[in-house]
């Protein structure tokens, strides 16, 4: 697609927004009508890239929605807490997690400056952010969208993180201010949305999760691992800002708040590839997956 | 819960059937209160144990919903079709796939005497089979619930399987008569609901899933292997008539039909562990999933 059919794509976007079904553009369409403009480049202060033996994880940070659980990572990170930690959990169709291996055994890393314990960020006021909302019957939430490529779901007053794949949460015990960014999972299976509000989550793993879910499941009880010889090391965690600039990965991740963004959503609710017989017309926020594109 | 308690729980449900939110019993506690008649045993004419060098999977067909790719399938197997096929996809969060490796050479295995292309059966009427529905806003369809333990979605006249975590469906080409049972997928990511009317979906994996879902990634395009080298050899597929009475796994599975399903659900819906704050009064179908034991 050319600029100018982009023009005649948008156009018949408006047209969609009444009557969906019209549009008649694939996602291979959409992708293809892109411009530089409807990508955005993630701030490197909020990146951690994870390295293990396998290759990288890199996973985005979302401040907006849990600024003091990310305080305390960032703490975490740049004091090195997290190398050489483990995961020690992988749990078929539902979360990897890591943490300390020592920590029950009395041996536990030491915490540095970062805080032993850090209030509960389930959930936020709606002023102050913008959610850019997809209309979806959505089984958790009234009202869902993207803020800033954040799944997040909202009862018009609150607004939070949704549990869709790949997103990055701060373990808890059974206390809500238990958590504190020393123990984190990743969602590797179905969305566990009844996690919504009772987790803080605080991002997305935007590259590499490949190398967490192909991680043989833990035979004991909710997929910990039985023995820590199974567990995989973490050679390191490293703030975005920390990794030397040219072995950052320029990583473009599509905006969620553009017309294009719209187009996009609109190729997923209505399928227009051949191959689709039923092109549903309906879409979850969780089987949206905002494009994200290695550029070099 | 011994039988008194669990006479109280029935009791306790009726209401909450009205309230819902009055329901205070834990999935464990209804876990614990199941009797013998709460289990069904699948008959083994209807799964498929697949061998891979790391352990078995064990698959259930649902005749009910595509019977004559059921019967194909079932041909396959019993000719041994199967035998020494492989694993030559697995797309992260989407599926696994399988299919003679040989059919792009020209080499293809011979079908025997199972038919080249079976209808589509993507949907059938509702007339017939029993769902269980399942109260939920569910994005794709206007009803949604069990039938015979799988998950279905309907409109009040047609029926369909979902395509949740771990159910196996028919790969086809563009033509929607091009599938015949040769090449399956199991869906190991989120689930792909869109995919629903549009595939064949024939049954679910009720154990060993995560000799699948952990496999490697493909790095080709959609998650296939760029070389067969890296594809998994599946040893055998058998009928589960047709695997020894000594090897067969005592399997069972929760029944979706009775008042205890009722109960489970209302427990995963209402969460009432002590860990949970939110307990969120909702679900989604894709987010049940029935219990499944091994009573050796």
């Amino acid at each position: 697609m050319n600029t100018l059919v982009r023009s005649t794509a948008l156009i018949l976007m408006s047209l969609a927004s009444i009557s969906g079904a019209d549009e008649r553009w694939s996602t291979a369409d959409v992708m293809a009508g892109l411009e530089a403009s409807d990508w955005r480049q993630p701030d490197p202060a909020n990146l951690l890239y994870m390295q293990l033996a396998s290759g990288t994880v890199i996973m985005e940070l979302a401040p907006a929605f849990a600024p003091q659980n990310i305080l305390n990572i960032k703490t975490l990170a740049e004091e090195r807490y997290f190398d050489d930690l483990a995961i020690i959990r992988s749990q078929d169709n539902y979360v990897v997690q890591w943490a300390d291996p020592a920590e029950e055994e009395g041996t536990a890393k030491s915490l540095g400056s970062a805080k032993e314990s850090v209030k509960a960020e389930f959930e936020r006021s709606l002023d102050g952010i913008e959610i850019v909302t997809i209309e979806s019957r959505d089984s958790y939430a009234e009202i869902v969208g993207f803020s800033n490529g954040f799944p997040a779901g909202s009862d018009g007053t609150k607004a939070w993180l949704a549990h869709c794949y790949g997103m990055v949460g701060v373990a808890r015990d059974n206390e809500t201010d238990s958590g504190n960014g020393t123990s984190l999972y990743v969602v590797t299976g179905h969305a566990p949305r009844h996690l919504d509000r009772n987790v803080t989550l605080v991002g997305r793993v935007i590259s590499g999760i490949e190398h967490m879910t192909v991680l043989p499941r833990g035979a004991a009880e909710m997929g910990y691992y039985e023995s820590l010889d199974e567990a995989t090391p973490i050679v390191r965690i490293r703030l975005g800002v920390d990794v030397a600039p040219e072995d950052r990965v320029k990583i473009e991740l599509m905006r969620t708040d553009t017309e294009a963004f719209s187009d996009y959503v609109m190729s997923r609710r209505y399928r227009h590839e051949e191959w689709f017989v039923e092109p549903t017309g309906r879409i979850e926020i969780c089987n949206i997956n905002p494009p994200i594109r290695v550029t070099e």
